[in-house]
């Protein structure tokens, strides 16, 4: 099963992020976002035509976001939306980020 | 008549932005908005109850960009948008980016 196939989980408090290698093995399959270690975050460019074209991308990541009730950080602009993951709770990366960043990609591809 | 009610101007190529005094003057009809001299941009930020609201905030704020074809930057989180004008072909900020500040009020207030 592919991770845009898994569903988010909600994390029990506490849950730690994910350690450095298991990040590294789940962002094999997510290539096309940047892995910040520092800041614990998966983040894609995305690239459009137009505003309406941007703001119709926007629309159907927050469906996913509210889907997952995972929900990221959008840097938006006229031609241009950035997405940001990274999950509050555990202070880091958790296999949620990565299942979006993945539904994402399914998403745009 | 008020600068809400005012419509977004195609400028001429070469328009030269407002100076001090003139985004001074305008500003005090926005003064919700942070006016940033050295970047030159307008910008507030509005917060919501839910991901939900923000994204129909988000709607409702790309339907003023597209009708005045004056468009935003966007800074989205779960309960926040950050909003951004500026007039890149002027090279700073324009009687636009007021008018479009005036207008998101109203329709925030």
């Amino acid at each position: 099963m592919g991770l845009a196939d898994k569903a988010c989980q909600s994390l029990p408090k506490g849950s730690p992020p994910l350690d450095k290698q298991q990040a590294a093995e789940l962002h094999q399959a997510i290539s096309d976002w940047a892995l910040n270690e520092a800041e614990q975050t998966l983040t894609r460019e995305f690239k459009f035509k137009n505003f309406y074209q941007t703001i119709e991308f926007v629309n159907a990541v927050a469906w996913i976001a509210n889907q997952q009730d995972h929900h990221p950080d959008l840097a938006v602009s006229y031609n241009r939306c950035q997405i940001t993951f990274t999950t509050h709770s555990a202070g880091g990366l958790s296999e949620n980020d990565f299942i979006c960043a993945a539904r994402v990609d399914v998403l745009f591809d």
